[in-house]
């Protein structure tokens, strides 16, 4: 076992399905006994981490690193991920009916997008774990970001991106001198490019849930959230799904504060919502009923390329969160994801992703349909920048 | 007099070339004595603040709220800005032979660039100050900016830019619901529309240095700076200067901070280097004795357009920060500073806007010309992200 050198808590990973444990301390992708995600687990009950400790800490994840798997300090790869801004939606709020709204900016990470968080922490344990070369199939942003922390981290990057992609997000990875391959389809079906290049296993597969570090690094949303709240959580929480790595890891994070004694036992933690694309909609189905699972959908490209994974490995854990939660799952069209993104841009100067323009035009959906009450506090996560859609978005303006 | 309930030391404005004492509480464009910019003084010498009391603040550029000169905290209207990473670059710094680079990565400002810290500070003043409806003259980045902040408060705004802008500029503008006019020239011939719009006062005129509290924004960077790095200065800050705000901002907060006694006063500053582009060096012509001064010089167009600003204003202040510093200033041509940008994403997964592939070029240039020693701490300013200018970077990379 590596020396610990950072104050890492990290003991060892656990079988999502069967709870088994496993070694954190060597590569490791899926669990052996089930083929499922593996979960990080952290020393948690007598650490005696104090959230005052937080006042002092850098203004990045990394002010949680006791929490984070990372062991020694030069393996922190960083570009100054996270602690990115809750801002209060007061124009928004007044003139569409809610008393309480927030957002969290995400599009304020490194490339754009809250994949940073994830990427920044799974190619820092790749780099701790001697890896030389990584490989993602990624609607977007995941590629953009694993392509920039590898190019930090001196190790090589392949991307395997949809064609339809915008040409910004692509051209990015070019720059951070990625090896980009294209393929018609859709993120499941670069998943399968990624498995027949990686027979041999030269390359270190970074896909959603694969590894068990991602996950990590985008819990810290959830530790954020609380933190600056000052430890009182909003009412509901609405979240662009996909891969659905957002929702799970906010949900674990909820949960080790609580081990933690940061949160109260007793404390009623937010309602998850799961906001959807139309165009791909696999976890609105399966919670609405409409299939088993989506081991059989089919999706179609969106705005929201981000949205577009019809298949997600993570389906069972979303579920989880959803119905533990007393959450609830949501699609939108195209059309009124882009009047969200209109109507954030003009209120509020926020130049959001087509991702977060459906979660805004979610939250009118369920306050017309009763679910949302106007009074709660409701907490809407941006999860990227507008900049990389601008080839699309272009011109929709709502006047 | 407004009642003030933030902690705000403002006093008043002097006029900078004269030195004479002007309202700080009523709308001023230029000083009515001598037409030279206002700078805002704030009552430092018995303040009793202490560099402690920042430790708990929030991690935008609002946690120097005493020294910035917002009244109403109603008026702080805020995306979040500033607190933005210094990073190391090491990889860079190995490669080409330095020890000891850093860069402040301003592109995770809000709206992408560190005019993000100026605007907000304008538009909030401009708020309390009762103004409806903004006007700015602009190379792009700054008008992306204030019309985010308009619209975040509810202000009109009207934005004068080159044609030759590229389309991302524009684009985010009219998503902010901003009036864009485009004008065939430079910065200067914007002015000249902006000035015959606005015959009639109706708007409030945020050009650079013609309003008072940009400067006040921008140089929170000088803050930052000092309080990242321990309140210990580096030996030399490379700074992509157009209309110079930056560089006479951070200046002004080294000054500052000596006032307050956060600096010792025998600290010494950093050399401040303005680096420009070829294609519009008025600073350099006139810091090297080409020219009396810039205000006959012909401009043209560059990839850096926030460095295509021809007869800046500021001219005056910014040549005594290079004299006062002991600094200097240089010129890089276009493909050098394509070949920046090539260079920071390839070796540290940052994507840079031209002016900041500028600086690092610069960097470069002066070290073989022996202006820099190998071991001097360099700070690099990375003015803004690279993303707006992915139509002119696009396949440009270093192979
Ligand atoms: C902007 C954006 N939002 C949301 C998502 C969905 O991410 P996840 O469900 O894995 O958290 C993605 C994934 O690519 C994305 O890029
Ligand atoms: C990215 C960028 N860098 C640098 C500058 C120069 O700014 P200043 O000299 O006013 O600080 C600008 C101005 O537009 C800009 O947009
Ligand atoms: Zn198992
Ligand atoms: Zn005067």
């Amino acid at each position: 076992m590596i020396a610990t050198t950072t104050s890492s808590l990290l003991t060892d990973l656990h079988c999502s399905q069967c709870g088994s444990t496993h070694n954190a301390f060597v590569r490791q992708t899926l669990s052996s006994c089930c083929q499922a995600p593996l979960l990080a687990a952290f020393n948690l009950d007598n650490s005696g981490l104090q959230k005052a400790d937080l006042a002092t800490r850098t203004k990045s994840l990394w002010r949680y690193e006791e929490l984070l798997p990372v062991l020694q300090p030069d393996n922190q790869i960083t570009l100054g991920e996270g602690f990115t801004p809750l801002l209060s939606l007061k124009r928004l709020a007044d003139t569409f009916g809610f008393s309480h709204l927030s957002l969290k900016d995400e599009g304020l990470n490194p490339t754009g997008s809250f994949k940073a968080r994830g990427l920044c922490m799974a190619i820092s344990k790749a780099k701790e774990n001697g890896e030389q070369a990584c490989i993602i199939p990624t609607a977007g942003n995941a590629g953009v970001a694993m392509a920039a922390y590898c190019a930090r981290a001196g190790l090589e990057a392949v991307v395997v991106m949809p064609r339809h992609t915008p040409d910004a997000f692509k051209e990015e990875c070019i720059g951070y001198n990625a090896n980009l391959i294209q393929i018609d389809g859709l993120i499941n079906d670069c998943a399968a490019k990624v498995h027949e290049l990686n027979q041999d296993g030269r390359y270190f597969d970074v896909s959603t849930l694969k590894e068990p570090y991602r996950l990590e690094g985008k819990k810290t949303m959830g530790y954020e959230i609380a933190e600056q709240l000052n430890w009182q959580l909003p009412d509901v929480i609405m979240y662009p799904t996909g891969g659905g790595t957002g929702l799970i890891g906010i949900w674990k994070a909820f949960h080790e504060l609580k081990a933690l004694g940061w949160l109260s036992k007793e404390q009623r933690l937010p309602r998850m919502v799961a906001v959807q694309a139309e165009n791909c909609a696999p976890v609105v189905d399966t919670y609405l009923g409409k299939q088993p699972n989506s081991k059989q959908y089919i999706g179609k490209p969106t705005l929201a390329n981000g949205l577009a994974v019809p298949r997600p490995i993570g389906e069972p854990l979303m579920l989880n969160v959803l119905r533990e939660s007393g959450g609830t799952a949501i699609a939108v069209s195209e059309e009124d994801m882009l009047a969200g993104v209109s109507d954030l841009c003009r209120y509020e100067g926020i130049f959001a992703a087509p991702e977060g323009g459906a979660i805004w035009a979610a939250t009118k959906k369920l306050l017309h349909q009763g679910w949302l009450q106007s009074t709660e506090h409701i907490v809407l996560l941006n999860t990227g920048s507008g900049q990389k859609y601008l080839d699309n978005v272009k011109g929709q303006w709502r006047r």
